[in-house]
């Protein structure tokens, strides 16, 4: 941030008064703007013993593999986000969500929800996202060619917890190398 | 947002191609400024069968009693924000934190994530954000004082699951009005 979102002037880096922390403040605003982690929403999406990924077909990471996940967007709830970023990835619908992973990742101020759920029924396809779709099971995951530490992270746990028949809710964080 | 905050010129609010809502986009910086809701994380703190709650000594709601709970910053994890908040506010240190609540409110951009934790000892003071500091037990609950909806809704599930015994994790919704 260079500038004031409101006024166009340029901002100054400091501690304001009753503070502990550098802001990017505007002083002829007036105003302090706060900068805050983003959440990420998805899903790993189940149909009978298989789960859905995803090939990117952006960058970042185009070409490696993926869960549905994305930006939770203003005026969403974090399940509706999820939904429509796995139905925007996939073409997929998924169903019966349930909270079962958050990721800190503080090194780049992001979170991760990651939602359990199914299938409603195994129909998916090419979106401008992504290049191709398929069902794996647990033998079959391309683990060398997944995309992102918190989707490798994620899958782990799962089929991890899956052994054990239940998803329970869990904090984990993502650290830097 | 009027200026973009790269180079300080005016940004125009329209859908970009290959998006489906308005965004603000700098024409001179070919840049999209996207806009997302932002996380609230707080405490129930409990000693024995009591829960501490402090009176708002600033705005908004100055004078009604609520949890600590306040915006999670860059670079911190929603466990370091919620004990941290409830330091800032009361002067308390938790312990044992265990997710418990995430609320989605919409209607302002903003998600709640309260865990349910534990004093480590009954030690509180006014600080700069709370005038008064106090250990209820359940029939003692100024219902009427509370500050905000999203408080009022985390004490009462609070006081349910209690009687059961167990805090699962849930996601629930507090809508406008």
């Amino acid at each position: 941030m260079k500038y004031c979102s409101n006024c166009g002037k340029p901002v100054e880096l400091l501690i304001p008064k009753d503070d502990d922390r550098p802001r990017y403040v505007c002083h002829a605003c007036k105003i302090v703007h706060y900068q805050n982690p983003k959440l990420v929403v998805g899903c790993i999406p189940e149909w009978k013993n298989k789960i859905l990924l995803c090939r990117r077909d952006i960058e970042p990471k185009k070409g490696k593999w993926t869960l549905p996940a994305g930006y939770l967007e203003n005026g969403e709830t974090v399940e509706d986000g999820a939904m429509r970023e796995t139905f925007e990835e996939t073409g997929a619908v998924v169903e019966n969500l349930s909270p079962y992973l958050l990721f800190d990742i503080t090194h780049i101020n992001q979170l991760y929800l990651m939602f359990h759920s199914r299938l409603v029924k195994p129909d998916f396809h090419v979106t401008p996202e992504s290049s191709e779709l398929r069902l794996f099971d647990e033998k079959e995951i391309p683990w060398g060619e997944i995309g992102f530490k918190v989707i490798e992270k994620t899958l782990k746990q799962y089929f991890k917890d899956r052994n054990t028949g239940t998803f329970p809710f869990r904090i984990q964080q993502i650290k830097q190398h």
